[in-house]
């Protein structure tokens, strides 16, 4: 049986344990939402002034060049390449995983019609993709005249057939944690024809990613998760070198033609050339503020790299979310979760949920108030997530018995927790 | 004859000097770019670190509620209505310009497929307009099967015929700092059954603007230019009652239909369904940062209020740009500088610009040396903003001297001036 004092020792063992100081973690605070919102890195508020007070501040316009906000989009997202199994020149920090989204998957339709049969014109995702996916798929599916089917996560191999044009998943599913195998869902694609768009909201800097490795076609991801960017970070996009040589060739538009994403913004031209590689996937202005604290917060995950990387991180991901899954099934015994991640650890993400038929919200809630933060996903799905890089087995140990407490106190049953803010 | 003592004598005259402390003017700079990148508001440093160090370091997730985030693009969409002549609920500020472009231009070219005949199928704007605008168009107009047609400004008149669906204007111009009439053009436009879709980029906080007087259609603008909110800033989109009406009935989309403009986002359902009213026009996860120093800039716009607002700000604009002209004209006479922005005041923005036939570039740079920041447009164009908040008479004056010696030592022909960075 597992004891407090044998997650200190876990603690003492673990070689990744001083990544912890390079995040400002709030005292009392025991912080399992780092899969909705990254903690805050040490580094980001002093790199913040200096973006604020000295390069706008003092160095105003020329800072563009001087202090190099113009190539940001490219240099951060070549830094989140590393984590993701993509060379360098292919991956861009930059607007929202809506909007990159939006841009890849046109892309993606675009080839589809120039290479495929007219029949080719089906759109897969899951019902329980992330919504602003779904929502950006079914907008271009009724632009293009594609039609978009959605389907559980079982029927995914049937539906991989000569109809399919673009298969269109996120790597690991924000409400459950389950991971779908990215190079085996790849080939059976591309051997029936098809293409494959990855949302890698809850994977990059979670678990390994190796997107060359598994020949993926195109991807998308977000900033403040795992890559503690902060609140709304500029989020990333990546797409294979086949097809950006493909559209460097055949000059292909992706439809958010912004002058960033020009050839040559400052010739001024009034006819858009798409600029070469993946700078075509810019649009407008970046955000060089945004960027920087981004910028920081990849810092911190590549900060590993010398502790072996984001395979170490991965084998502590699992040990947290191992030790938390037993903590919970042994300790909140008998109190109605029921598991929802998988027990497989390698179909497990960086998280763990649990569904409960009822008081899902309130006891997040009360949670909340204990200073122990995860998040309720509606209808009934308690959610924790676990980043390897400040979280500690002893917080693992101490989110049980708190959890263990409200449960068991029924104290979740009392009114201020069952008030529902706007935001959940 | 103009003296440096008359200058400082309007100075001390000047009713708006004081706005001048609100900003963190680098020492020794004459900054005549606020037209490209706003100056520093002094606020905005300290607010970042509060955002940054309290509002997402110690608070977290729960920030989205707790400090408004989720609320930020409604908040300073409306506090930049008031500069615009929009009502609340009509602004929302969010994204980059180019992208809320698509947006509406998207909303717009849909309501006219909807209501006009099939042969209204023509976009027009101007040969001059700023590019990024000009890219966005060509592909909607591509995807939409419109026609895009770029003319002079002396030819739009003659373009508002039964063939326009969509009159797509900047305001004021980049390069020339020439004004459309914004009313009387929306009028013709209406009166054709044309839209019109303005971009506010160099009018908000420059100009006093009246979307709802004019009764404009549709405008995007920019955040980090006069409006202060640092580079790259979210930018911002306005959609007239009458279209938000609309497209709430018939519930209408616009294409990036990301999370943040669903009508009920937090129920994670798999079918997109338009927010009400501006909200529909938000995507992805706005940056609460980026979000907070835009904020602080659109507060220094709107400090002016209570001095007379956009109208004082106005009349000190052109008291600042009519000296420099004049002073121009009589000290650096004969030097080739050819005025390209209006003589008329009434269809002035708030910059001048001057056409030079050789070393455009160069003089820039020579000034930009001596502390004196304005820029360059290509292929020949030397373009200096006015920013009434921050600029003093003095400055008007010193900045002429600096020219006149830059132009009569002919300093800028020395190499170092003539070394193109990567951008200008």
């Amino acid at each position: 049986m597992t004891t407090r004092q044998d997650c200190e020792a876990l603690d003492a063992q673990d070689p990744l344990a001083r990544l912890r100081g390079l995040f400002a973690l709030p005292a009392g605070t025991i912080y399992l939402d780092g899969n909705s919102l990254g903690v805050l890195p040490a580094a980001t508020a002093a790199r913040l002034q200096d973006v604020v007070t000295r390069e706008w501040g003092e160095d105003l316009i020329t800072s563009w060049n001087k202090a190099g906000w113009m190539q940001r989009p490219q240099l951060v997202g070549d830094k989140i390449g590393r984590l993701i199994g993509a060379r360098p020149g292919e991956t861009l920090a930059v607007d929202s995983t809506s909007i990159n989204l939006y841009k890849v998957l046109s892309a993606a339709l675009e080839i589809v019609k120039r290479d495929a049969a007219p029949g080719r014109r089906v759109i897969v995702s899951e019902r329980q993709n992330f919504p602003t996916d779904l929502y950006i798929a079914e907008s271009l599916a009724a632009q293009h005249d594609f039609s978009l089917k959605l389907v559980e996560p079982d029927e995914i191999a049937a539906k991989i057939d000569e109809r399919l044009a673009v298969l269109m998943l996120t790597q690991v599913n924000y409400r459950s944690g389950r991971v779908h195998d990215m190079a085996t869902v790849t080939r059976a694609a591309h051997a029936a024809g098809a293409l494959t768009v990855w949302d890698l909201a809850h994977s990059a800097g979670a678990i390994a990613v190796d997107l060359n490795g598994a020949e993926a076609d195109f991807a998308v991801g977000c900033g403040y998760k795992y890559l503690n960017g902060g609140p709304g970070a500029p989020a990333f996009l990546w797409v294979h070198r086949r097809h950006l040589d493909r559209m460097d060739r055949e000059q292909l538009w992706q439809p958010l033609s912004g002058w960033m994403g020009h050839a040559a913004p400052f010739e001024f031209g009034s006819a858009y050339r798409p600029a070469a590689g993946i700078t075509r996937f810019a649009c407008g202005t970046p955000s060089a503020i945004a960027l920087a604290a981004l910028d920081c917060g990849v810092e911190t995950v590549l900060a590993a790299e010398p502790l072996g990387g984001m395979a170490a991180l991965r084998r502590k991901s699992l040990a947290l979310t191992n030790l938390f899954i037993r903590l919970v099934e042994a300790r909140c015994a008998g109190h109605g979760l029921e598991l929802v991640t998988p027990r497989d650890e390698s179909i497990r993400g960086s998280q763990v949920s649990f569904a409960r038929a009822e008081g899902g919200y309130a006891i997040v809630q009360a949670l909340i108030e204990r200073g122990v933060i995860g998040d309720f996903r509606a209808p009934d799905v308690l959610r924790f997530g676990f980043t390897p890089l400040y979280l500690r087995f002893v917080d693992v140990w101490d989110a049980v018995e708190h959890l263990r407490d409200v449960l068991e106190t029924a104290q979740w049953r009392e009114e201020r927790f069952n008030v529902k803010a706007a935001v959940t």
